[in-house]
């Protein structure tokens, strides 16, 4: 049994509002051709503060992919281990007691991964295994949730480590003016997450059955230009109706599990944008207040890639309205497309002592 | 049960030999001050011959990384497809039975991974789950095995396809003139590697413990400086010397199962350079031969990355002098410093179905 913990989540100390987007887009693009659209676009996304790693006036220099790339590295080692720390925490775990990190981000790339640094400085064991993922985007985060739950499979009573860390603001790139690039510049922000997925015990969502989908022919809706300036995003206009492609996936993997995913106690989605969010309420013929806590991710720390499926999670934990049993789907939208999609149900750790007293006391002679 | 079914293995058309190699360090570099030292190492590498994905004249231009990766890219699409149809058929299966694809490469980036790629153009199901790997170097091809094994322990019955593409070409860097980059640049090769992990039956290593191993503190012993250019591969002079703190871990692993790493009856390791062979077959206690796949892999070949274990173990397989219940080991080396270790044993198809047939006969009423 595999029980994600609660998430701990960290986001950088600059903060950038909608409105300081909109007159940056507006100074800085002042002749383009569609500005209008463009920052229409960015109210549209609802976005209203994002967290950042650099102050403004640094993040909009471009000093090349060497110093950018050397920034995500000493970003990473400054802000990610207070955040495992409380993720180990929240799971009642030490770092002895990890079996596999997950490590997912994809705007830095380094070799060795952050794993090894962490695995030396943190005192996990030297036979931690590590899964490094830099090529799933977004849908990484869905993806590190799947992997952890399948080990745990493979592995009874192993726990594993989740880490994501996505400094978006690390690949904006001035010279992409496109309506897609500029766009995104309005809708990324930065944050770390960590979770725990412990096999045995622990507070959280038990995770039951995963699944995977790639939409045919969408390669380079959502693709890294790999140059010389480091990663450039490129955004085609049709994402943001994919819905209608993936909602069919989450209907079938919760089918397969006996479920109606428009029946669920719970909702983790991926906020890629307002549309998708809207879109796939609709498809699924849920209230809006589904979603609340991917809406929520959305306006205060905008799309923070494969981070955003945990920032929304720790929002579920922290309202601490769940139920035991109830249940839910995480899904993650990314790169491919796809989408990584997990059906869990809440488990209290509480509760399952409750229930070993209840069964010594039935047990009990009368 | 998960057996690692017989790989394929692609080299590109163009080959440089040692002689070229050696030619080369003495035209290029002819005022180095460690001239003698360079030629004296690349003649001790034993690399006779390399296969690379351009002529050796456009392989020593560095036209910048966007270029770079977008051949990276193209080369990839090549060259992938036919390996993993031969992989496919050595296992006897077809894109629609595989289950999830891990694909493991260091030597070019994109977002989405070739993955997607492939499952769109190869007729893998849309429900394919995708794992590419990027950070784990050399050690990626254990780490690809190792996460295959985990798969289908999760999930009996499943199949895994790994794919190992490595244009360690396309990361030759003409400004970098330290001893570990010229040493660099006459040890490594390019190849693709593809290899069938099946759930149930199959011809191959029956895969039955895995492991992982980080040498402490050692992390920038093997890494990549991310820059401008691209991929920048550091190699530090005390790499050759690492078996010593490697050896134990497969020791370990090996007592974990029972078995003494001294007395199995194949080795597939990771052929980084002469020394590491020589180093592990001496701290193992073995005789040279039992490395022989490794080293033929290192001479004709180079050091093709995480493609490695595949070509050596592809020679085991083509020379067909296995026998049920040969016990053997597979290890990867690569940046952490980190060795991806499984103990497996030969297992063949048409013994599984005899052993059927003399169970039938042993039941059959006498």
């Amino acid at each position: 049994m595999a029980t994600l913990c609660r998430p701990a989540i960290c986001v950088p100390e600059h903060v950038i509002t909608m409105e300081q987007t909109l007159e940056l887009a507006r100074s800085l693009h002042a002749d383009h051709p569609q500005l209008r659209l463009v920052l229409r676009l960015i109210e549209n996304t609802g976005v209203r503060t994002r967290h950042i790693v650099q102050p403004i006036e640094e993040t909009l220099k471009h000093p090349g992919f060497t110093q950018r790339n050397a920034l995500y590295e000493a970003e990473s080692k400054r802000l990610v281990p207070p955040v495992i720390e409380q993720a180990l925490e929240y799971a009642e775990l030490r770092p002895a007691d990890i079996d596999l990190i997950v490590y997912v981000s994809c705007t830095g790339f380094m070799m060795p991964s952050l794993t090894a640094w962490l695995i030396n400085t943190m005192g996990f064991r030297t036979d931690t295994r590590q899964t490094p993922i830099a090529q799933l985007g977004c849908a990484a985060g869905g993806a590190a949730i799947n992997r952890a739950h399948d080990f745990c499979l493979a592995y009874p009573g192993a726990n594993v480590l989740i880490v994501a860390c996505e400094f978006c603001s690390l690949c904006y790139q001035p010279t992409d003016v496109g309506v897609g690039s500029l766009l995104s510049n309005g809708l990324f922000g930065d944050a770390i997450a960590a979770a725990v997925v412990r096999g045995d015990g622990g507070t959280g969502i038990r995770l039951e059955r995963n699944g995977s989908h790639l939409v045919p022919d969408t390669v380079d809706w959502i693709a890294y230009g790999v140059r010389n300036t480091g990663f450039h995003f490129l955004l085609d206009k049709r994402v943001p109706k994919t819905m209608e492609m993936l909602a069919p996936a989450l209907r079938t993997l919760a089918e397969q599990h006996s479920w109606d995913v428009s029946g669920l106690d719970f909702y983790i989605i991926h906020a890629g944008g307002p549309r998708i969010l809207d879109d796939l309420c609709r498809l699924l013929s849920l209230k809006p207040a589904a979603f609340r806590y991917s809406r929520e991710t959305l306006e205060t720390r905008g799309n923070i890639a494969s981070a955003v499926v945990f920032d929304a999670m720790a929002r579920m934990f922290a309202d601490g309205t769940q139920v035991d049993s109830a249940r839910g789907v995480i899904a993650g939208f990314g790169p491919g497309i796809t989408a990584e999609i997990a059906l869990g149900s809440w488990t209290s750790a509480a509760t399952a002592g409750d229930e070993e007293d209840l069964v010594a006391v039935d047990a009990a002679p009368s």
